[in-house]
């Protein structure tokens, strides 16, 4: 007896967020939608994440129009999204009601699947995003942030997983953002988890590709009774993004277990996608090939290219291997945090500060947050005495409780605001759009009526082929290239060939 | 308790030829050759195959003495070679005293392991060099080429397996060139082949990444009881080459399996090569990220690339959908040889012919060989009007016999015709090299003492970035360039940017 296992589609979410820097337009998603909607999938991830934030400050695109265009244009798919816990899409901690109004907006414009987590996997911050989902009626996915370190084990993940049942969901997600999960673990963390919360827990696996094995640990997660996993078409895959569906699908035969996918409308989303990925060569990530040094450092890949801009910008290129190997002393001296949005960026600015000035000499206001507990509470103790410097340095107590537990009412005040600013439209999604992004959603307000912008560019139009094609590398330029040249008024043919 | 998985490096022979067309010069990977030896590795591959017939045509260097600085350099490995069978490095079936003398020049310059295999599983194409290994007391590895068809079977494999036992050899190796090789397929041949010819026959299994499955075929085949596995280093892995030996290491943790390669040379090996790979850009495999139709078409990708530079010298370059699917006809009528060198040139050249000018209008000369058996048995029957009219048209007949039992003893007729070459030395490894490249050596004996050349260029000097650095992708010019041009004797500043 063959057993299906569902898929979830990555590639209009986490995949060109991975590969691309989240910069893929819209319109070079919507002649695909159909054949992805026929595909077969469990769900098709296209929201959430940094998407919302790279609409509206990249692509001058309503994320809430985004949203309805899929729901029309992938009408029998689920559509998934990420999002961030108490968070939401944004960065700082949003009072309830805020999180309430975010998460019924959503399912109002046709969201179906809400994948929510916390950076520091703390329940409190999971909770009532979880409630707001299952009072609209759609699916509440609750992670776990995947890590490993001292503290971490098989068994404390499940016992998270646990809690999250008790808390109220649909479906347990493990999320390994970093490619972390090895086969072995993989394979004891879905069965311990049906073990612990019942066979018929929904348990959906959700990993990167950077560290090259955890395909192996899909396969794992398989056998040990995953009901869905996670991949992007080829196409749109590997390096520190996602394992490739074709991949998985291929991998079953004679194994016991089978997908349902149309493999010729997988054939199709993937040459799309390999004519659109060059597009974007110019945002496209530089690690490409396989990079196990992940599994000593914990980094995910984009955390690496963030310290090495900052360093860069410091005139410090040079230090990156000091500053990955603080890395770790930065999260044990943090209770351990899973390295993740925004605990990723907190913790590698700290290390990039600790290399450049001492170590902890200096504290950023949101490493010493995390100290004091105004993220919530992790998962490991953290260092008393950074606890300490942390207070007196930004004048604030440490607090135990749920963060959002301090914040007022804002969502009047926030509507206020919002409804201020020229082109705000007056909807809660306006209004959201601003609670999420201050500083952001002015000018998209003003811009919007422009229409949406496409970054991408065809490859002719780039001075180089591009390095991301699946199919097609570059050619190097051999012989010289001419070009006319004005000097005044007169035209000049110049060749030009490499030295 | 746990069992080693031994290794066997492939970065100096299969990986660079799959990846980088066999260029890489001797002089590029002699630095590294010290970590190599060291890293823990059961063999470290590193001739034959195309790198002799690489040497002389396109390096200028002499295979034999790369060979004998290898013994030098990697004084604590076993050297290993891929040797096919009676046609050893060449393109013809030798006559079986050149065999018996190749393989003792070999092991005397210092080759320990010999990987010997025939392209149509003929295993009277392989008897011969796996004596003459053996009477050198050298190590006679008899290899199974892996393919799918209707005709092949697990069964079908184990039956081979237990054949080239009986024959007489030291280990088998799985053979999976095309990266055909499924998860489940893989675990059964390991355990038939163990349950066949004993639990002690050593398993070697050699997958390329190319489908991206095989590092869960590898998986499975360890937990098969798999003894050694065929892995090359991240920064020369992926695409139509092979997994990456850091993923197999650390995928294994807490599996029951281990390997005892040592972490620290992995890094050092892994850093060399990701600065030498750029400086082979030009000679990249297009093909970089994972390609599942091959499990349609039974192509390995450089087979791919041979039929479109074909298709292109007849204008015919968007005919290669055509050609693909033509490739499985031509397989059938042939017999369902496993496509590799050289049947998988001889199968594709014939559907390119085909899809030109109509099915079998048109045969090569190789294919009607092919047809007739002068390449050996094939494992599944061949087309009986396609022999007759391979015969009418060869004017041969066909045959039954090993196709090296027709051969008149052939080496002193060799040794008098290459000693009569300018440059030649006089030694039995000169004829050799003139025996299996007749058309090249002479050019290679006069040039001989210019020594090698080195193909790669710094990625400085290329006109782009690499395409290919697994870890340093290309970055798109974005602003304008400076140069000076110098316009008969007044020198202009010109900037020149992206249309």
């Amino acid at each position: 007896m063959t057993r299906t296992v569902e898929v979830t589609e990555l590639a209009l979410r986490d995949g060109h967020q991975s590969l691309l820097a989240t910069r893929m337009a819209m319109e070079d998603m919507v002649p695909i939608c159909e054949d992805i909607d026929q595909a077969g999938y469990w769900s098709v991830e296209c929201w959430g994440g940094a998407t919302y934030d790279s609409c509206i400050r990249f692509l001058n695109e309503d994320p809430w129009e985004r949203l309805r265009t899929f729901r029309k244009l992938l009408p029998n798919s689920r559509l998934q999204m990420l999002l961030r816990g108490q968070n939401l899409l944004g960065y700082r901690h949003y009072e309830d009601t805020v999180v309430d109004r975010f998460v019924e907006k959503s399912a109002e414009n046709g969201m179906d699947v809400f994948r929510v987590f916390d950076a520091l996997n703390d329940v409190r911050n999971i909770k009532r995003a979880l409630e707001a989902v299952r009072r609209t009626g759609k699916h509440a996915e609750a992670t776990i942030c995947y890590t490993t370190s001292p503290l971490h084990s098989v068994d404390m993940f499940v016992d998270m997983a646990e809690q999250l049942c008790e808390a109220g969901c649909d479906s347990i997600c493990i999320k390994d953002m970093a490619a972390l999960l090895r086969p072995q673990p993989a394979y004891d963390l879905v069965k311990g988890i049906k073990q612990r919360c019942g066979e018929d827990t929904v348990v959906h696996v959700h990993v990167h590709s950077t560290t090259g094995v955890t395909l192996v640990s899909l396969m794992k997660a398989i056998e040990a009774g995953a009901d869905i996993v996670d991949t992007c078409i080829s196409s749109m895959s590997l390096g520190p993004g996602h394992n490739p569906t074709e991949a998985l699908v291929e991998m079953l035969p004679g194994t016991g277990y089978e997908t349902r996918l149309d493999k010729d409308r997988l054939r199709k989303i993937k040459k799309y996608f390999a004519g659109i990925r060059p597009r974007y060569a110019e945002f496209a990530s530089n690690i490409l090939g396989v990079e196990t040094d992940i599994f000593d450092s914990q980094i995910p890949g984009g955390m690496i290219s963030n310290m090495e801009s900052q360093l860069k910008q410091q005139g410090a290129a040079d230090r990156v291997e000091e500053v990955m190997a603080e890395v770790p002393r930065v999260r044990e001296a943090a209770g351990f945090p899973p390295l993740v949005t925004p605990s990723s960026q907190i913790v590698g600015t700290q290390a990039v500060l600790n290399v450049l000035m001492g170590p902890f000499k200096v504290l950023t206001a949101e490493f010493a947050d995390l100290m004091l507990g105004y993220y919530g509470e992790t998962q490991g103790d953290r260092d008393p005495k950074l606890i300490e410097a942390a207070s007196k340095q930004a004048k604030k107590e440490p607090i135990t409780c749920r963060p959002a537990d301090m914040l007022k009412p804002e969502w009047d005040q926030l509507r206020t605001n919002a409804l201020e600013l020229e082109g705000c439209n007056g909807t809660d999604e306006d209004v959201l759009t601003y609670a999420m992004f201050p500083k952001v959603a002015p000018k998209f307000f003003v811009d919007r009526a422009n229409g949406p912008k496409n970054l991408g560019k065809s490859p002719e139009s780039q001075t180089e082929p591009s390095a991301v094609s699946a199919s097609g590398g570059g050619k190097s330029i051999t012989g010289p290239i001419s070009y006319k040249v004005k000097l005044g008024n007169r035209t000049h043919s110049v060749s030009v060939e490499p030295a």
